[in-house]
């Protein structure tokens, strides 16, 4: 009680640790018609959905919400990251990129406050199935994580059905260091 | 000032009730050349431009916001939320909507901070308006909205004139109960 | 101490000042094949690089860093701040345009936590000179930014090569008046 400039009461908001956000968008191509490639968006497989192109798995769920987190701690993104620098994690699963992330944003210093994810395109639909990817998905960054998803009234590369897009945000608190 | 865990001074951030922040886009397009349909943004009506094809009133900036709410909060989406399962709410105006989910976040347990969308399209020019449309979509949530816009540089389904984009971020806190 | 409503102790959130966020979005063209121009981004110069189209230098990252800035404080946009009613900031690059949006941002009463940005398109590669820009950038407005980049795997206007887009996201606080 001593220390005025650290006294009781409601803390001064210009003087408080703020919180960080960050935010992280997607996208990826649906394979070429006849090629066969398994769906996983959010961690989670989809039978019978028409997969998506790339060297790693494709999910963008996962990949937007690892971006929003590295880009509110301000530690790269998932280029720098795992990149060719880090040549062990390519091909990695888009969920244990997305922990691995997490890691990182809490080693440099950050608690994970939340993420919010929206799917963006006509497949999947993931409304029956949200609370497991929501669980899944926040026990890969041991914090919230909620997933929403939307159309684009049939315009643009996702209403073409061309690829599915995701966009993230992302919230993170520098721990403050007695 | 005797619970040595809840003392006076700065909070622990690490401790703190973080807030929570979501993002939600939305996109609709254009009627067709030659059909009339009276365009609705923002809970506003523009008198001589082309409206915005749906079902609903095809509100951009109010779903947008609507969206990013309850993705903050983590109760589901417009989906979800007025889907098939609500029937009572089809057809039902965006910023009705955006009301409606204002209230199921606050009965979620959460207190909304604000909402800021950010219209994406050549048309309409909100500028004249932003205040009028600042106040609607705040009295219908209680609480904070802006309006901004921009273009494209003619590029993509906004550029293209196609339809019209709305992205919006929202950030809601957990309400403490004593 | 002897005020109740402002004793000690960890505060009511329901009563903090809460933190706003805001988001914006840019998207520019590049400019015809042929035609030479230089390319800013991020308040740098890439050497080699085409350039992009614009009466402005479309640095679409400083651009729209400085629309999540202007939405989180609910001040309007880069149209309604810089556009016609101000001549005299027609043409000005994009850092300069982003250090007067911070600048207003403060003058209507918030503090500037963080703004963290995303281009999203094929080129420029940013990975080598991320330090420089987010250095730039912050200094432009006294406050962390950080910049991160993806690309569209080959889908949308910047799959395509058309143009490139960047997407920010803000945080802000009302400064509290003893």
């Amino acid at each position: 009680m001593s220390d005025p400039s650290d006294g009781p009461g409601r803390p001064d908001p210009s003087a408080a640790v703020l919180p960080r956000v960050g935010t992280g968008i997607d996208v990826h191509a649906f394979v070429p018609e006849g090629q066969e490639r398994d769906l996983w968006i959010a961690g989670l497989h989809w039978p019978g959905e028409r997969g998506l192109a790339g060297h790693s798995d494709a999910d963008v769920v996962a990949h937007a919400a690892a971006d929003a987190l590295l880009a509110a701690a301000g530690v790269g993104d998932l280029g720098s990251n795992f990149g060719t620098s880090e040549p062990e994690w390519a091909g990695a699963g888009g969920v244990r990129l997305l922990g691995e992330a997490a890691r990182r944003v809490r080693a440099a210093g950050f608690e994970i406050g939340n993420v919010a994810v929206q799917l963006v395109g006509n497949r999947p639909r993931i409304g029956g199935r949200r609370r497991e990817a929501e669980q899944l998905l926040g026990e890969a960054i041991d914090a919230t994580v909620t997933l929403s998803a939307t159309t684009t009234d049939g315009l643009g590369l996702t209403g073409r059905d061309e690829g599915i897009a995701a966009i993230a945000t992302a919230l993170v608190v520098p721990v403050s260091r007695p």
